[in-house]
């Protein structure tokens, strides 16, 4: 195996398409302006899909699921086994992303990188079984370099398999106990802040549980100290689930495809991404901002201007999923609106 | 005619529909609260609904026009013609709401309460018309007693007929040419505050056409300081298709059917039906923080917690149509996530 592959180009969204878009949007019947973030957000899309008339309707999601090590270090609300259980409940249609999925007619894929509690062969989940289990980050690197490239490879597998079914749209979520104490020490490393600066209270830990994640961080980051680039700072501190997202991330730029960021995991997981390649940053837009304490800081870091803000804290991609029919108004409005001189209308 | 109708209670929300659903929620695999907003609303329409099984596929748009006296003072940026063409744009498919509608699969009823050109019968429209435009308030009450009365029923006769039609969701919009600067109008003597709070760019000012709009306001508020009841300021300050609103939130909440509250100008319609009666504040929810000027400070008078903030500044009901995919997904989510017990997945 080899990371090759990540330094390919990315392509390069269409200019020409954007300044075309903006200036139909002037055209439409409505004061300039004042669908906001609608208009934005298809401008946006029209130069990313290369075409006058953008659209959102087929929507390719991936859930990357996988366990961590750190996970022994007490860091999560929830017991290490729901991370396997939850790749069930995905499957089986019961969990919030699953829900969604149907809601949105969205294309769902489950992956398995690994769990502790292995489901098995599930009808409906990927098997890209890494480990059982990164290591935990406090003693010794979170991957192996080959379990490093594996990881980001299952992302771009499903980026290459929702390309293939003709998405329109990528969106990755996440699924492990334990990820947003991985997501906060990848963040923390990347822009060099405290570990407090990025720590949350996860799937539900109180001052206390927070106050010792941060020194579980703390332990974490300086072991790890001398990785000194993105990718290895990700291998040292993250996850497979957060590389996959990763290396997804990249592949879709490469491919083309327009991604949707969920929420803080995620974000980091693009943060990597677009650290590894800034080509990679015009390619993604971001669904949510996500009550997890370290979003916000992370999103700042990215520039990036949420489309919805509902105080999800869930991952798996839901909050990405809730922020698809924006996007498919957005495209509806700018496809499907009269101009002034259609509608004979009179202009300002 | 008579406003005795205005009076009749409201239902009343029911707290243990409310309670169980709250319950329901903390069953859902998921962290406590981790859906944040979207569990809210769940629970709310629930509440407002009395059914465990909430739902808003069946929604009922009405966008009431009408024309405004005060347009002579040049306080726009578009001719007033404009509000008859767009009730013609509205019937014809090509204005945002007419494309909004269609995608949510929305009834969107146009309601022409008087335009200054006549678009004349329209398929599509109901011809519901009271003057070719209000008075100019600046000289005289906008609205006779006799107008006023009528603009309130025809609001009702819009709930009453989505209520025929089995919606589960009732909202409001509008067009005319210089409402913002009645609802601002409006706003400002309810509140009693100066209108430079209030007022904004409307369909496009410049700040030197804010500065004359908010001249014109304090020459309106002066000579109608007189007016001491909510309803009365409404009827001197406001247009047809403000008091339309106004009556149609009232008989929405005595009809026992939510409403979803749009922009600056319905949500300062919706400040008067909760002045007169305040029992209709539970009826309302409200879809987004537009980005002209007074909407934030009239959302903060009614305790308004808007679900999205897309700097949106259009009116129609566009907003709140743009909302209407959150409310369905948190329904969806309310009605169809698994519960630990059923998923096999260990709780916290």
């Amino acid at each position: 195996m080899s990371l090759d592959w990540l330094s390919a180009p990315c392509v390069q969204p269409d200019a020409a398409m954007a300044e075309a878009a903006r200036a139909h949007q002037l055209q439409l019947t409505k004061p300039p302006g004042s669908l906001g973030q609608l208009e934005v957000l298809a401008i946006q899309l029209a130069s990313l899909q290369r075409t006058p008339k953008p659209s959102v309707d087929r929507v390719w999601i991936s859930v990357f699921a996988g366990d961590h090590g750190v996970a022994d270090e007490g860091v999560s609300a929830f017991p290490q086994v729901v991370t396997g259980e939850m790749v069930r409940n995905f499957a089986s249609g019961g969990a919030a992303i699953s829900v969604l999925a149907r809601a949105l007619e969205a294309n769902l894929e489950v992956v398995n990188l690994g769990t502790v509690n292995d489901p098995g062969e599930i009808p409906g989940v990927r098997r890209a079984i890494i480990a059982p289990s990164t290591a935990n980050f406090c003693l010794a690197p979170a991957m192996t370099p080959a379990q490093f490239e594996a990881a980001l490879t299952v992302g771009a597998e499903s980026v290459q398999a929702a390309k293939a079914a003709g998405a329109q749209l990528f969106i990755g979520g996440e699924m492990g106990i334990a990820n947003t104490t991985a997501a906060a020490a990848v963040a923390s490393a990347l822009l060099d802040e405290p570990p407090s600066c990025l720590a949350g209270a996860g799937t539900g830990l109180n001052a206390e549980g927070i106050r010792h994640k941060v020194s579980v961080l703390e332990r974490a980051l300086a072991l790890h100290a001398g990785a000194d680039t993105a990718l290895e700072r990700l291998r040292c501190l993250g996850g497979f689930e957060i590389a996959a997202l990763a290396g997804a991330y990249v592949a879709a730029a490469q491919a083309g495809l327009p991604v949707l960021v969920d929420g803080f995991i995620t974000t980091t997981a693009a943060m990597v991404a677009v650290a590894f390649q800034p080509d990679v940053r015009p390619w993604l837009l971001f669904a949510h901002r996500s009550k997890e304490h370290g979003h916000a800081r992370v999103l700042q870091a990215l520039a990036a201007e949420p489309v919805i803000d509902l105080g999800l804290r869930l991952g798996e991609a839901s909050g990405a999923a809730a922020a698809v029919p924006l996007l498919r108004l957005a495209c509806a409005l700018h496809n499907g609106m009269a101009t002034f001189e259609q509608a004979g209308v009179s202009n300002a």
